[in-house]
């Protein structure tokens, strides 16, 4: 039996899907379990795998996508070059819709059905619609995703392919995302917003896969983009259940970074403080990370200070050169929020806070492939021939 | 010990990377293993699992991306529609640049750095050159991508990310690919173009991935879009491996499916021929299989009719409605030319050929994030909010 509990009043709520906050102080409510001794199913495929950790229980493959298991491998030029001997990305743009956006959608609609919810939706500009748009429509649900009014073609059109109800909204997106809740209690809408509980339960296999990757050790650091908060909760949380599982010692070093044109929390854990202020404007390269009043912010810096872990900012330019790095280095092409985690770890690495032997995993967010547009300032060196002129050419590049 | 051999003349010759073509007539040739009884191992990870069955003396790890392993799931909703109990959908969108070729680029890769060559290169458009592009950068080799030239801006960025040299070629784009094999002769540039026999070797591994995830059984029907003719050519080389080490007793209804605006296989086929004519001029929405001269097309031919398959035709019209109906009805958003395999089943299930039990898999080759540009005329319906007024408009939507 699972509840909601408030990790600041640290009180139990019962289950609410329309709205998941403490009725006290506010902040966003996480899953609940009643204590029992929990293992894995690695026989089992997917979902099932780590149900003994998911709120659920069971797991209707009919709603899968076939989301997880995705790769984690060495970066083994980029290790030599950092002298470091264990740097691996966890590539999570194998996703079905490729981000990791995807393993939140697939609990919350798992959660969803199974407790006879027919609408569900979303507050996003970005990849979280895309994928709620997915997952509601292999679950045939009544999809709603609510957007910005100024979200871009490109990003409108990979949500729309999937025929969701679409809603630009004008005004401020932090109370739109307030106001979501309050309409989908009204309506029976299931808003599975960035921090929906059974989203961040979701990010949890993540953790568990880098685990089991690392063949049942803990890395010693996860860099992990920052916005939201959910994704990063969730995969504290993962390792919070192994170490209470007794699968671990040591907790990882988790680092949350933030773009410096949007870093709400990497300027409140600056300054030691426990709870962030809302930022004025957001501007970065790094949309996807683009959150000036992250709602799950204070879970965060509460979370990181218990478990002494960073939260760093790190500028667009050095975004840029390290999703650059990522693609020409490593054959990884990512939008430039998942190369903050690269750009973080090369500023840690500067400081020589790291160790050779240290295992570092990168969390690889989300595809370059759903942010073209960030790179129109990128400089494509072409050359040009004709069938005839094509070997002179191709002498004198040799 | 592996030879080339061209399944025409049924000739041997010694590998030669650099020219795999048969010097009597001309076809591709393909790897051709002594006999050996072989075995999958599936204690191992990624590529070594095939290790048996591929043209590779071991596996080097620093130069996979953690391709392949990608879901086979059912779509349950679409195959109610039709009246088919185990419809099937293979995921090649989720290897790492989102579409099949990654599954060739790394054996080819493999191959190359065992045997000392440092400079590889492809002749391409699209899917190709990007995987091209991103396995030479992981392995540190240089790179040479020679290109149509009136290849769209959107194209030539996801593959100029990886850094490899770009050369954009004006002329008939099937001379250069003859060319390019005596260009990379001259120049020790191994050219793993479209039909490469490692490249082929690759695309085995999906095969054998959709036989033990359908545990040990093959499917009845294997659906896969046709081009140059590589990837069904691998397709059937991975049953034929099964049905010769005894793993399977039938071999399944391969149907390679073509766009009817650039059909040359789908017309040799209808006619009974046993070489196809290339078309003059190709034009269709499955921009990923417009090739009016494949180069396997004889050799597919040949597969094809020696293992009873079926090459059919789509209209883009067909085309589209089916990528629809993935997105839609599935949650899977692919680019037009992997809609073809649902395109043809539907065609195919209107005359009746198919039994509700029939193990059904369509072979989903690529990302519909690479192809943006061919959902232009996609009409998006989204509706217009303030926060004021979106209750309202959320009543009347509901």
């Amino acid at each position: 039996m699972e509840n909601f509990e408030c990790i600041f009043c640290q009180k139990k709520y019962p289950l609410d899907l329309f709205f998941p906050f403490c009725p006290e102080c506010k902040e966003p409510m996480l899953v609940s379990y009643s204590p029992k001794r929990r293992k894995f199913s690695l026989e089992k495929a997917g979902l099932e795998k780590y149900l003994d950790f998911l709120p659920l229980k069971g797991i209707d493959q009919r709603l899968n996508l076939g989301e997880g298991n995705t790769p984690l491998f060495r970066l083994n030029r980029l290790g030599e070059k950092l002298n470091l001997s264990f740097l691996l990305a966890k590539n999570e743009t194998s996703n079905p819709t490729h981000s990791f956006k995807d393993r939140g959608s697939a609990v919350a609609v798992q959660k969803a059905v199974s407790v006879g919810i027919s609408k569900i939706g979303t507050v996003s500009t970005g990849n979280m619609a895309a994928s709620t748009g997915a997952y509601g429509a292999r679950a045939g649900l009544e999809t709603y995703v609510l957007l910005k009014e100024d979200i871009s073609p490109e990003k409108l059109l990979s949500t729309a392919v999937y025929n969701p109800t679409l809603i630009k909204v004008k005004g401020d997106y932090g109370r739109l995302f307030s106001q979501s809740f309050s309409l989908g209690h009204k309506f029976s809408i299931y808003f599975m917003n960035s921090v929906d509980p059974f989203r961040i339960e979701g990010y949890k296999a993540a953790g568990f896969e880098i685990f089991l990757q690392l063949k049942r050790v803990a890395p010693h650091f996860i860099f992990v983009p920052l916005s939201s908060g959910g994704h990063l909760i969730g995969l504290m949380r993962a390792f919070q259940d192994l170490k209470q599982e007794g699968f671990i010692q040591e907790f990882p070093t988790f680092v949350g970074v933030q773009a410096e044109g949007c870093s709400p929390l990497a300027q409140a854990y600056a300054q030691k403080k426990s709870k962030f202020n809302r930022i004025s404007r957001a501007e970065t390269v790094a949309h996807s990370i683009s959150n000036p009043d992250p709602p799950g912010g204070n879970i965060v810096l509460k979370m990181i200070y218990e478990n002494e872990g960073l939260i760093m900012a790190v500028s667009d330019k050095e975004i840029l050169a390290a999703q650059k790095i990522l693609a020409e280095d490593e054959g990884l092409f990512c939008q430039p929020a998942s190369a903050t985690a690269l750009a973080a770890l090369l500023k840690l690495s500067e400081k020589s806070k790291l160790d050779v032997k240290d295992k570092i995993v990168l969390v690889i967010t989300g595809s370059g492939l759903k942010a073209m547009k960030d790179l129109e300032s990128f400089k494509i060196n072409v050359h040009h021939a004709s069938l005839s002129s094509l070997e002179e050419k191709m002498n004198s590049l040799l």
